[in-house]
């Protein structure tokens, strides 16, 4: 997915939002902003959005001098997450459908997203997600809830790269990886999260700390952006993509990074903003599983 | 009023919808809007908005070789209000208090504002104000609309100094000159426009097409900015700003740049975006006729 005209007020908007998460005064804010604003000319409308997120939090994090500003939260994200691990056994053991329901808890923990959702009360929200989830979630196949086809991909996959997106939703990916491999024993799996810090995203040290490493192969990306860009991304990463028959996207970046990439993609995420829902014609706030190709 | 950080994602907006209203492509655009983001940094916290405002339309200006983009919106809305003007004057005859309602019809006048307000629909939105006026107009003094206050100074007032704001509103803001006229007669009034042309604001060739220099004398600000800075004007400008023991003030751009000036103002404008709301714990939309002094 290209850059739209009005993702261009938006990346201001993240910026401040991002700025103020981490408790920095106005002019501070300020002063970033105009740093954020002189790199504006070298996003081109053919680059996707998270490009210009990682330059934006590149310069947060220079301005701060601090690495790692969402390090507390992203802790706090992961913590939260793994206090409610058991209601999701519980709840993926006692659905009808207990695949289906631990994708669509998968999908639901998309809602951990900083870089998007500024206001976001986790606890509120995850227990709400939780109390809710029978009527918030998809029941059948529809154009954004390609359920049949995935499993019929599933079935068939030797090796899967699953691209995680934030932390705390890393504690969400692994009941799914879980029930993949409860299902599917033979497929090898690999988990890739960001190579270093970059908002609240996922990197090996919070995926380790959601456990996730017990299951599978976690891997680094290489990169320091809220997305893939897999041409810029580690040796290692493109040699597991490139031999992956199977990939499963979490998360609004990882999608607009790899839309229009050929390969054999599952996008699972909330839509968050407008220009992705004009993008794809679905509703801000749908959950969506869905392939590559538009 | 200062520039708060909201206000910058907020420029790129304006922008976007400034050049989307005069038809440029996206790829123009996005070079426009790359060339805005380079001047960010000129803009500290304690500007204005309008001061961005100059800005960003001097560059629209120069990008497209077009020293009046917005020439053809302008002439039509003031051929707009004109059409409606005989209409305008037979609510004046048939109102109780009709200097009430003369004020009210004048900062109505104020939702022509194609700096704000991106989609609007002249003739429906004037048809509307008029259709609903009884409704929608303020009838009782309050924090926002402080009648009786401005019916003082005027009494006592001998130069005023009415700043206009933009083309088609001009025709509105003649409605209740030409009833300032009427009750006092002793009164000598200047209306002040911008000195050169930026997005719809009037003009002198505008404020001479709506007839309004048969009743007063017609100066330049001497800037191109979609507010007024007073130290920047021009000298004939700030004489008559000197002199005058009673300013009015048409819209937001003018209550921006002169919200915190020592001087007689009342500001006339609707209210139209989130920032100003908050500065002043109004809502968006209301109708505000207030003092300086905040």
């Amino acid at each position: 997915m290209k850059t739209y005209l009005d993702c261009i007020p938006c990346f201001f908007k993240q910026s401040i939002e991002a700025c103020k998460m981490i408790g920095l005064s106005d002019d501070k804010i300020k002063s970033i902003l105009d740093k954020v604003a002189l790199h504006l000319p070298e996003i081109k409308m053919l680059c996707s959005p998270p490009e210009m997120g990682g330059i934006i939090h590149r310069i947060i994090r220079e301005q701060t001098n601090n690495p790692d500003p969402y390090k507390e939260l992203k802790e706090k994200s992961n913590e939260i997450a793994l206090t409610i691990y058991p209601d999701l056994k519980r709840i993926i053991q006692n659905s009808e459908n207990r695949f289906l329901k631990a994708i669509e808890i998968a999908i639901a923990g998309n809602i951990i997203d900083y870089g998007a959702i500024f206001d976001l009360d986790l606890n509120k929200e995850i227990r709400f997600l939780l109390d809710s989830e029978e009527e918030k979630m998809k029941k059948e196949d529809s154009k954004y809830f390609t359920y049949t086809d995935f499993i019929e991909s599933l079935k068939n996959a030797k090796t899967l790269l699953y691209l995680a997106d934030n932390a705390g939703e890393i504690v969400f990916d692994r009941i799914l990886i879980e029930e993949i491999i409860a299902l599917y024993p033979a497929i090898h799996i690999y988990c890739a999260v960001r190579g270093y810090p970059v908002i609240n995203d996922c990197t090996v040290v919070d995926a380790v700390s959601a456990g996730i490493d017990r299951f599978v192969t976690v891997i680094s990306n290489g990169l320091d952006i809220p997305g893939t860009i897999v041409k810029s991304c580690s040796e290692e990463f493109r040699n597991i993509w490139n031999q992956s028959d199977l990939i499963i996207s979490k998360g609004q970046g990882n999608f607009e990074s790899l839309s229009v990439t050929k390969k054999n993609i599952f996008f699972m995420f909330i839509a968050k903003c407008q220009v992705l829902t004009r993008y794809i014609g679905c509703n801000v706030r749908d959950i969506i599983l869905c392939r590559n190709g538009k």
